[in-house]
């Protein structure tokens, strides 16, 4: 069992860069196994850290929970071994994320993304987010990654209990999609002592969350120029800093266009310029307009991407 | 079916007040469908319009499938025909929602409450939210009622889409919990001659909605003073201005402590004292405090309710 | 002088409807008292209680101390002695504000609208506010009404600093701008034994504050629309609801426009329209666009007033 | 005249680390001119590029103009010539801003810091935003520097103003406190052809702006941590980034506190404790209770510093 390294006092290494992998639809929005599959052996020749399976990016709430399970069962059957599974298990509830944890545990995930709970927002505090994480932690057959993302959520995960629950032995790191540097630099060194290791959430500031101790990111874009990212997480590494603001500086206007300027829709017709299946969502999501598109094609094209 | 009327062009009128109720648990989290009936036995005695089954005050986000669908089916089973059964069908996806609308309406549910999916929020605007009820309203076997409720979801259903679906022979009505009078009214004012029905959702509103043009409310508070907010509709539709404000007037703090400053916990702690079955929330929602449960006491008692 | 009253027990008598009257430039942004005179004499003829003088729509944070003082001074001398001048004295520190209250006093305003300081609004707590209201009060030779505009200022006056300052002898009332109407309902409620007088902010939601227990408005669109602005207060007075309902409705848009949607160059331009004088505005604002002007329009023709 | 190198086609150098510094009062609130003298003589010992006079910290909306002016002049006569003179003369108005900027310069200010204008937020759109500040760079006889800081104004300013305003000959920077780091990466991305310098606004996520391109700070802390500050400028331009995360960590919590938790009452606290003379705020601004200045003294000393 993979958390036997965690008995051994070490905790899983989940540095590097991971694309929430989009998930394909057919035209009747059903979910199309053999696109993802294409996509896959692609995304097999990049050298991600793994990928991120029903991140926000997957429109996961936009499935059932068996296409969940599923999807996840047939990445981990397709990837090679080397590569890590991530899994998006949150749910609104603490037992259906627990459910969910030891399902797609059970499928072969290699660790679990769990996103704060949003519905009773007003209510979700540090007390009620705590104990949430911790009996998922409790109870997840592999290591938990804590994943805030306020755009979407309408909350950001306390500072308090992300040190609270970084001293879990079972939550090893933080998705910080906020893109709050001072923040996300605070986390890195309130947690020093403990190998909870940060990523960030976006491609916009991954240069700026390595310079603060950040060690990967989970980044939309890497869906569509994920050797870029790769590349510029190893100038990070490396130290190369001025080669790394370079790059850093031309990704910044295609990630927003993909993310929060036009959300999913347009990160599904990037990838298709790309070479990847994107295709259509599902409803309520809407295909981008003529002129979004024009300026999601600028977007990529002004800083010499197309 | 009633839906017959609707042919006749006459839609269904739901004009008056609405408990959305709590749904009650046993210590282990799991559905308690005895104290369930022993609530519903109480409140078929108050002279409500009839009942919100898994509105926001339900927890329905922590309810599986199968759990929402039996408690809209039980709620049936137990209450007067003459109550009619507004059911919350909404999930994230269109499909989900067409798929929920169809078994609540299999199991007996008089009129649906369709919340706007909220998850990608950036994203759901005007066309995406029109796109989204219009397809669900077309296949939904029952009248909809579409569902604004921004202190949860993060966004409040545009009024342009509100116009347009107003147009739709299949939607009846809305149900405003934002609280903007201003737009209550205009919501009011650009349906007249559509016979769209607008809802007050909390409350302490429920007097200025009625005011500008509501008839009738979905009101947390009603789970516990349940025939005081149907006096307070009847003063209102009586034209009995004066004493309808005093009554408004002592509502407005116990009807906060219930919702925006304390949340479901303290919903059902108040019930409780009431004589009703509140019981714990499924978590993540946490008890109140010893403390809040003071100034909740003291929100009801300050206004000579305890 | 008016505080004798003051030391009889009595508060002065605010209740009704009041423009808070825009401030005319010449064409080269200089004052335009000829315009003001003649805008004057025509208010003069509308049944109001009185007029504001610099609040929100005057552009008073664009004038000089001493335009501020001279402006309150000319509509003091302008305007019959049985319409009350309320002066907008409030500045971001409080020893100038007391100044600026005794400035203004002493050019004949009959009482004082001080709104909530706003730029470090992170400290502006409910200490910071009492405090700053209360050594205006204790020094101001006229009654203070105090004054809550989020919409401007970013900042909500907490409703237990309402509380606590409608105890002051000297402190008559609330312009409550943010209209949420459940808080002005629980103003009223909270301050019933006081003899203090709430007003409404805007004409959105005039009839709904009257319904909750306001006394009167101070309304931007009440520059254009003066006449039919007191003619729904009087039917509010008078407990002709039906027909109030029917006004109310056909100023929800046009107010709108006037304030939320386009601003005070919109306000100006549709004064020019109904026979006032607005003209330009002083930078940074600038004039509406020919599209905005067409929507502009549109609000007010659509509802029957253009 | 130091525009004399504009005319040369080179802009003014700003970059390096600035204390926006604090403006000490008497008991009675009175400007206490000695003891200004005194932290001035102090900060000349620092290698800072220079000092903010009148940014936010400064409490210069509690300042009349003429204690503006004068406070301006004071620090010019008393800084070294080789220090810049960095003056706040944003104002509401436009023309009030042109006259400010003015009388700033005449007193030796070397360029001015110019605030956006915000009290009607829902107008500063990009077009008035860009009139206000072409009209402002167009009459200043200094350079002007830019400012966004939303914590206090309720609005940024947008980055399309942003790179318009970049291409005007006496607009030399941006100082942007909001801490949105792919923002301010954005802003050095958009503007590289132009030599427009960005400034951080805030010590929190001052390596992270370095690491993207930004060439200083102003930095409120600096008021008290000002040889540290300059030391973290030290590292990032050296590229010895390891040295400057352990530095910028131990700095992130103290900044905090002197800023959005805390605020300018707490700064002048800090400043007490390290040698400085802070003294009280002018009303409304209150002192920090004693709870308050535990915490403050926690965020000090947690950190290596107290």
């Amino acid at each position: 069992k993979r958390t036997a390294s965690q008995a051994a006092g070490q905790r899983l290494d989940i540095s590097g860069i991971y694309p929430p992998i989009a998930t394909p639809f057919t035209e009747k929005e059903e979910l199309d196994y053999h696109k993802l599959e294409e996509n896959l052996q692609k995304y097999a020749q990049i050298p991600f850290k793994g990928l991120v399976v029903q991140g926000s990016n997957g429109e996961y709430p936009y499935l059932t929970e068996e296409e969940r399970v599923e999807v996840v069962s047939r990445v981990r059957l397709s990837l090679p071994r080397d590569k890590l599974v991530m899994a998006g298990s949150g749910c609104e509830s603490t037992r259906a994320t627990v459910q969910m944890t030891e399902r797609m545990a059970g499928v072969g995930a290699d660790v679990v993304l769990v996103v704060t709970p949003c519905f009773y927002k007003g209510k979700m505090d540090s007390r009620a987010l705590t104990h949430h994480f911790t009996q998922v932690a409790d109870s997840s057959p592999v290591p938990v990654v804590l994943y805030s993302v306020p755009a979407n959520t309408g909350l950001e995960l306390p500072m308090d209990a992300v040190c609270r629950l970084a001293q879990h032995p079972n939550i090893v790191g933080l998705k910080d999609s906020g893109g709050d540097i001072t923040r996300i630099g605070l986390a890195v060194h309130k947690t020093r002592a403990l190998d909870f290791q940060v990523l960030a959430g976006s491609a916009g500031f991954l240069l700026a969350a390595y310079s603060v101790g950040a060690v990967g990111g989970v980044c939309a874009l890497a869906n569509v120029l994920g050797r870029q990212l790769c590349e510029l997480q190893h100038l990070c590494v490396e130290g190369r800093w001025e080669e790394a603001r370079e790059l850093q500086w031309r990704l910044i206007e295609p990630n927003a266009a993909v993310t929060r300027k036009l959300g999913v829709p347009a990160l599904k017709q990037a990838m298709e310029w790309f070479g990847f299946h994107g295709g259509s969502c599902r409803s309520p999501l809407q295909p981008i307009t003529e002129s979004e598109a024009q300026q999601l094609r600028r977007d990529f094209s002004s800083n010499g991407w197309l």
